[in-house]
């Protein structure tokens, strides 16, 4: 289904998507508006400027996440600038509000270079009680979020980093059980080395440290005779996150293969690349809306599990699986910083909502009962 | 009445003043999500990248407004950051939406310089609908308030100047029909030459070219003797905004004045010096929550009309008065520009909406029926 035109209507329809409402539902009177504001408030800001850390206290930032993004890489449409990203950061406020209660405010910036961005970023902070970066293009979003991170006392998250990370390594731990794998004796391709792939990768390492992995970028597998490779690919070599012994082509290095992740280009991989793998193999594909490789195609090429961004397949890898949750606990629980430890965490909850999984289910809706509260538990 | 317990309680109970809704209330289906979010919202961000100037058409930025304030100047309680002024930015934002359903949300920064105040905001403008600046110190306040509404194309508003001087213009209007007095034939003095005064004195001056306007400083009348004036005091003088003929002390300066306007500190005007004013003297104490006089002392000394910035007299100067209804106007009537023109009309709604002025009421209450629309169509 194609949905553009249902979504042109809906925004024009409501002119946007959010609003502001009071959390007091009564009528206001003037004894109240004299506490809520002037004169009354002055205590409050008083006990504050007092307690700085009591701010979550008597403010709405103790339910508040800022959506940021610079508009640098938006959805599949690349660099479209802070006003075209508002729709999608205000659609991110409304998935965060009815999903896990939590109040989010779309923040659509002016700003390129990582200075500009951590600069804004950082004058803007008190006002939130957590920064979720949304659509800021590789490698800044590295250097961004790192800074942010380090000079910021809450928690910061690149959700198109972490969000599928997390979502990756749930739907991998249940197509291990599928498959009767063990991920620590797999060895995993990926296409695509930009914000996602960087993090699905590490996260994956950390997870399960006999995981090989190896990295295709659009010259080829990442190897220790690459020259001039960027910083965050080098440093994959370095950490000794992916292996580099190797060279060659991504259909070279799907040859025995157990699992595909695809976060590239459409239609990269064959029917024929997934029949060579090794058996039982397990094939993400991710790019959207068009996935590198049909879920039809996959399964010819006898593939035993599947999984891509669409909604209208089995197993969609969606961001909106992990985000509520993750700020919904961060925020209840008053973590100042997500770790790797929260992010494994989660992705252990997401998978252990699917109470049978099986190859056209490895990954639960967004819908499951009680998936925000699940997640919100793994991060404490 | 001291509202410090009920305001700390208040805010405590609710954790806090406001929160985000969904324009639409219906439960979402999926394919209301997808229109909403990826990958509906995709052909929104398009058409927005595509035609800038539709942004309102299809985001919350049609009815939003940012309370920015680096908290330099919070109520009377001075310099204390942006923690401590988000209590006061989030009760504005409330009462933004409970006066006039317009959106307001509290944007706190760390930013000192005028430099980096300006840079801030003109990073994050493309989010917002307009910009209300508040609770910044002077003279900062007068630099960023120039700057920022040269370079952005959205309505840029201090309240704290602009807010004050409407409600002010407006009490004189009134104060002028009870009095029997002629604004343009009258002589003014005023305590304080802050962000308040400044803008106050420049608006009626702007109202009735023949008000005679002078100012007291903490060193006393500001004059064309007095040397190493700040840019906005001696920019007075050059404007031909006051007359900076005499010297001197208030006390002196208020002899045979018609009109006392106080935007300074408690208890700095006697009932002798408003006896020593023109019959049918208008005071307009407004230093808060202590004025420069109370009212029962300047009736004391002869004063026909008082006004102050307190609830509990009659005649409150108050900027909720002003700030939603000019808010209003600006985003339902697309202005890019809140000019002197505006806030004489809006001005001048205010004063009308008092059908029968007298000493106790020159201004209208908050909860005037129609207070809002009124002021809001004067800003086209």
């Amino acid at each position: 289904m194609n949905y553009n035109k249902l979504a042109l209507e809906l925004h024009e329809q409501f002119k946007g998507k959010i609003e502001i409402a009071l959390r007091d539902r009564e009528n206001l009177s003037v004894e109240k508006l004299s506490a809520y504001y002037t004169p009354g408030v002055g205590a409050v800001s008083l006990e504050v400027a007092a307690h700085p850390e009591e701010l979550g206290r008597y403010t709405w930032i103790n339910n508040l996440v800022a959506v940021v993004s610079n508009g640098s890489a938006v959805l599949g449409l690349g660099n479209i600038g802070p006003k075209g990203a508002l729709p999608v950061m205000e659609g991110k406020a409304l998935l965060f509000k009815y999903f896990a209660d939590v109040d989010a405010v779309p923040i659509v910036i002016n700003a390129q270079t990582p200075d500009e961005i951590v600069d804004c970023v950082c004058a803007i902070a008190p006002s939130f009680g957590a920064i979720n970066l949304e659509d800021i293009a590789a490698p800044q979003c590295f250097e961004v979020e790192n800074r942010l991170k380090a000079e910021l006392d809450i928690p910061v998250m690149h959700d198109d980093q972490h969000g599928t990370a997390v979502v990756v390594l749930a739907g991998l731990i249940n197509a291990m059980k599928v498959c009767h794998k063990d991920l620590n004796a797999c060895r995993a391709v990926f296409s695509g080395v930009g914000a996602a792939g960087v993090a699905i990768m590490r996260l994956l390492k950390n997870y399960a440290p006999g995981l090989t992995l190896m990295a295709v970028d659009s010259r080829g597998l990442i190897s220790t005779h690459r020259r001039n490779l960027s910083e965050a690919k080098q440093a994959l070599l370095d950490d000794g996150i992916i292996d580099g012994t190797h060279e060659g082509t991504l259909s070279a290095a799907l040859v025995g293969a157990d699992i595909f992740v695809g976060v590239s280009q459409p239609n990269i991989v064959s029917s024929e690349d997934v029949a060579h793998m090794n058996d039982q193999a397990i094939v993400f594909a991710l790019s959207n809306p068009d996935p590198e490789i049909l879920p039809e195609a996959a399964y010819a090429g006898g593939a035993a599990v599947v999984a891509t961004g669409r909604s209208d397949f089995p197993n969609q890898v969606n961001n909106a699986l992990a985000f509520p949750g993750i700020f919904r606990g961060a925020l209840d629980h008053g973590v100042k910083m997500i770790t790797d430890e929260h992010k494994k965490a989660a992705a252990e909850a997401l998978a252990a909502l699917v109470t049978e999984p099986c190859a056209e289910e490895i990954i639960p809706s967004v819908f499951t009962p009680g998936l925000v509260a699940a997640v919100a538990q793994a991060i404490t």
